[in-house]
C-alpha cells in the first residue's frame, strides 16, 4: 500500500494528505452558487497568484467567479487547502489582504483546486506561475553560468490548452524571457486546440505583468499601480485591455499598450534588470569608497538631489528576491536562446554576478578579520528577508553569508519578527531581540534594515552595556551618533563606508 | 630669427600672436582699479573656467577682482585676447552669459592672463583646467586601454604652488581622480611654500564641483545648483563654504558638505559614472529590441513612469562629452594606482567600452546595409554636436562615425545649426538645411536630436520628394507618422527599434 503524502501549511504547522481523486464536483457546486458570472482561473498560487485570485474577486467593475488552480503535489497543494478552509496562504502586513479575502469568503466566489477541469469552465485565464533559473554559482567564471527550465511553464500551458475553451482569453503574468508569449505559449496552446478539433484562432492571449511588493501595499502594488499589456493579435489585445480595466485602477493608473508580446515581456525584465545592475554598479563603488576613507552614503545622498540620478542605489548586502537576481538572465538566454544572438547581454549579466557576490565578499571580510577562525563564534543575524518589514525570504542575500558563517563552524543565532520559520534553510527564527542580544555574541551582522533596528535607543544601550564585539552594518541600518556610541566599546564596520 | 607664433580665436577666425613679455604691469593696473576688493584667480579658460570668472566677477554678495590665467600658447592664448577685448570665448544660447559678461566690462572687474604674476596677488585661486584621458580604442580587448596623465595638473598646482600667498584659498573645480587633492595637491602646494620659506599650514585647500551643462542654462548650471564641497582641513572646509556662499545661491541650493576631498572627488565621478553606465545599459538592450521586434522608446517611456526606475535612459548613439567618456576612467585608474587596489571599476569601465563602440556599431550595420561599398556614397550628417540644441562637439560620438564613413571613402556633407568649424575634424558645417536637402543623398543620418529636426514638416516633405534612400535615425528623432510617412519611399532605420 502506498504511503500517503501530505503537503505541510509553512504557516499553520497542519498537514494535508494529497487529494487522490478528480475536484469536479467542488468546481460544479461553486458555479451553481455564482450563476451568470464570468470565471476567472488564476493559474499558480504563490505571492502573486494568490493576491491576483483576490484582486479578481473583488474586481471593481465586474463580478468574477474565481478558482484559483495549483499542483496537488508536497510544496503546493497546501495552498488550496487553505485557501478553502478560510486562511490565506501568505502572510502580509497589508490590511487590505484580509479585508479581500473576507469579502471572498462572504461573496463565495473563490475557491481553490488542483483540478484541471478549471480551465474548461474559464473565461478568462491568467497564468501566474514561476518560470526559475538555476544558477551554479562559480565566481572564478566571467559570466555566470546557468541554466533556464522552460518545461514546468510549458506544461502549465499545456494544462490550459488541454481543456480551455475555444475562445477563452489566456493573460500570461509570469516573467518570462521576451518571446515566450510568441514562440512558445501560442504554438502550444494552437497545438492543444488542433488536436481537440477546435477553432485555432478564436483564443486570446494576452501579455501584462504586476509589479507587485509583499508589504504593506501588497494589494495595491497591483490594483494601483500602472500597467503595460499587448496580445499576440489585435483582438487579444482588446479583450487583454477589458479585462484588465475591470480589477485595475485604469483612471488614475492609465494602461499602456506595447506593439506585442515581446515588448511587455521585455519590459518586465529590462526593469528589473535595470535595478539589479545599479546596485551592481554601487557594490562596485562600495570597494572603492572603503578603500579611499569615504562615507559613500553621504556621496549618494548628495548626487541624488539631482532629479537625472535620483535612481542611484545605496550600498547594500547586495540582492535579494525572486525578480532582481533571475529578470537579467531570462532576457540574456532570451536573446541567444530565442532570437539566435550569439552575445549575452552582458552588462546585466555581470550585474546579477556582482550581487551574486556581495554576501562572499561580507563573509571573506570577515573571516580575514577574524583570522580564519570562525569556529564557535556566536554570530547573531539581524534580518533574514531580503526586504525591510517584510517576510520575504526568496533568495535573499543573507542565505548565502548564513550559509558560509554555518560551513566555517560559526554557531548563529537568527533574529527576524517577521520570519517564524526560514524556510529555504529550515531554521528557526526567534522574533525575541531583547532576549537574543542578552546572549554571548562575538558577531552581531545588521543584515535586514527592518524598521525595528533604526533609531532603536534600546538596542544601541543593550549592546553598548556588552562585553567587546565586532559589529558589520550591511545595508546602512545605524546613524552617525550610533556608530559614535558603539565604537567606544565595539568594532564597528559598515558596507560601503571607509570613514569610520 | 624665431617665427612668431599665432593663437587663432576659433570663433571669429582673428589671430594674434603669443605674447613675449610678462603681464605684471596690466595685472597691477586692473588692481589699481578694483582697490579693496578680494581678489580670485580663475585658473583655465575652458568651458567652465570662462563662465566661473563670470560668476565670480558678478558675485551675489561680494565684490571680486577676477582675474582669468590660461596658457599663452597657440591653443589658448586666444581666450586671454579675446576676454580683454570684450569677446567672450565661448557660445553660448544662454542670455545671462552676454549680460554678465557685459556687467564685468561696466565693472572692469574682469582680467585675463596668462601671466604666473596673477597667483600672487589672489585670495582666492580656483583650479578650472581640464585633467585628461587618453584612450587607446582597441575594442578588441575587454577593457579599454588608457592613459591618466597627470603632469599638466601638477604642473598648474605648483604654478600656484610657486608664487601663492601663505594664506591662499585654492579650490579645486576639476574633475580629478578621487584621492588627488589629498595625495597630489597637497603635497605639491606644501612643498612650494617650504621651498619658499613660508608657512605650509596656513593655506587653504578644498574641493568642490560645478555641473556644468553649455546650453541655454549655462549660468544657472553653475549658480543655480546643488554643490558639495570638502577641504583637506577644518578650516579648509569653513573657507570654501565661505566663498562658495557669494557665488552661489545657497538659500535655494543648499550646500552639502562631505567627510573629506576623496569623497566629493568621487562624488563628481560617481554621478558621471552612473550616467554613463546607464547609457550603456541601454546600448545592450537597443540590440536585444532591434532582435525582438521590439520598440525600445515605448517600452523605456513606460518603465519610466515608475519613480524608481525615472532615470533609465533612452537608446541613443552612444556619449559625448567631456565627462561621461573619461570619469568613470579616471575613478578606476584612481582605485587602482591611488588606492592600489588590484582590480578595476569594470562595471564601470566596462560601460565606457560599450558606449564607445556604439559609432562603431551603427558604421558595421551601413557597412552591411551597402552591401561594403560605401565608396563615393553621398552621406549628409544632420548635427554634429554630442547634444541637443548646443555648440559642443568634444568627444561627439558623431566623429568617429563621420571617421569611419570618410575611411571607406564615402562622401559626407554635414549640418549644424549651431558648429561653423568642426574644431575637432576641421571640417566647414553647414547652417542651411534646405540646401543640404536639396543635394543628391544616398544615406542621411539624423546624428544629433536638435531641436530643429523634431517635428520639422518641411524636412519631412522635401525627404518624401526625393530618391529613394537609406536614412538612420541614431537617436529618435524621427515620431510614428513620420516614420511611415518615409517608409513609403525610403528604408528607415531608428537605432533601439526592431518594429520598423
Amino acid at each position: 500500500m502506498k504511503e500517503v503524502d501530505f503537503s505541510t501549511n509553512t504557516l499553520t504547522g497542519k498537514k494535508y494528505p494529497l487529494p487522490m481523486d478528480n475536484d469536479i464536483l467542488n468546481i460544479e457546486n461553486f458555479l451553481l452558487n455564482n450563476k451568470d458570472k464570468k470565471v476567472v482561473v488564476v493559474q499558480g498560487l504563490g505571492f502573486v497568484g494568490a493576491v491576483m485570485s483576490l484582486i479578481c474577486s473583488n474586481a471593481l467593475n465586474e463580478e468574477y467567479a474565481v478558482i484559483g488552480v495549483d499542483l496537488a503535489n508536497i510544496n503546493n497543494y497546501w495552498k488550496i487547502a487553505s485557501i478553502n478552509e478560510g486562511v490565506f496562504p501568505v502572510i502580509a502586513s497589508d490590511p487590505k489582504i484580509n479585508e479581500f479575502f473576507e469579502i471572498a469568503k462572504t461573496k463565495k466566489n473563490l475557491l481553490a483546486t488542483y483540478d484541471n477541469y478549471a480551465y474548461s469552465v474559464a473565461d478568462i485565464v491568467i497564468v501566474d506561475i514561476n518560470l526559475d533559473v538555476k544558477k551554479n554559482a562559480d565566481f572564478s567564471k566571467k559570466l555566470l553560468n546557468f541554466e533556464v527550465d522552460l518545461s514546468p511553464f510549458k506544461k502549465g500551458i499545456e494544462a490550459i490548452g488541454n481543456y480551455c475553451k475555444e475562445d477563452v482569453l489566456i493573460l500570461v503574468e509570469t516573467t518570462v524571457p521576451p518571446g515566450t508569449c510568441e514562440k512558445v505559449a501560442n504554438p502550444i496552446i494552437k497545438d492543444c486546440l488542433l488536436k481537440r478539433g477546435l477553432s485555432q484562432s478564436d483564443f486570446k492571449l494576452g501579455h501584462s505583468y504586476e509589479r507587485v511588493m509583499p508589504g504593506p501595499d501588497y494589494i495595491d502594488s497591483i490594483q494601483n499601480f500602472y500597467r503595460v499589456y499587448s496580445g499576440i493579435d489585435e483582438k487579444s489585445a482588446k479583450e487583454t485591455e477589458k479585462f484588465l480595466r475591470t480589477i485595475i485602477s485604469t483612471e488614475k493608473y492609465p494602461l499602456t499598450r506595447l506593439g506585442n508580446t515581446n515588448a511587455t515581456e521585455m519590459a518586465k525584465v529590462l526593469e528589473n534588470s535595470y535595478r539589479a545592475m545599479n546596485i551592481a554598479f554601487i557594490v562596485e563603488w562600495s570597494r572603492f569608497a572603503e578603500l579611499a576613507s569615504v562615507n559613500l552614503y553621504e556621496v549618494v545622498k548628495a548626487i541624488r538631489m539631482r532629479p537625472t540620478h535620483s535612481n542611484i542605489m545605496f550600498p547594500g548586502i547586495g540582492v535579494g528576491g525572486y525578480c532582481l537576481t533571475k529578470d537579467p538572465l531570462l532576457a540574456s538566454w532570451s536573446k541567444q536562446n530565442l532570437f539566435d544572438s550569439d552575445s549575452p547581454l552582458e552588462q546585466s549579466e555581470t550585474g546579477v554576478q556582482i550581487n551574486d557576490k556581495m554576501p562572499l565578499y561580507a563573509f571573506n571580510y570577515l573571516k580575514e578579520t577574524f583570522n580564519d577562525s570562525l569556529v564557535n563564534k556566536k554570530v547573531l543575524l539581524l534580518g533574514v528577508s531580503y526586504r525591510s518589514n517584510v517576510a520575504d525570504t526568496r533568495y535573499t542575500p543573507v542565505e548565502p553569508l548564513y550559509d558560509y558563517l554555518k560551513a566555517e563552524g560559526a554557531k548563529i543565532t537568527l533574529h527576524d519578527s517577521y520570519v517564524d520559520i526560514w524556510e529555504e534553510t529550515s531554521e528557526k527564527v526567534s522574533s525575541d531581540l531583547d532576549k537574543q542580544l542578552k546572549k554571548q555574541i562575538d558577531l552581531l551582522i545588521f543584515s535586514t534594515n527592518h524598521s525595528e533596528y533604526i533609531n532603536n535607543k534600546n538596542l544601541i544601550n543593550v549592546l553598548m552595556k556588552k562585553n567587546q564585539l565586532f559589529i558589520l552594518d550591511t545595508i546602512g541600518v545605524l546613524n552617525e551618533k550610533e556608530i559614535k556610541q558603539l565604537k567606544q566599546y565595539h568594532t564597528v564596520k559598515v558596507i560601503g563606508r571607509g570613514d569610520i
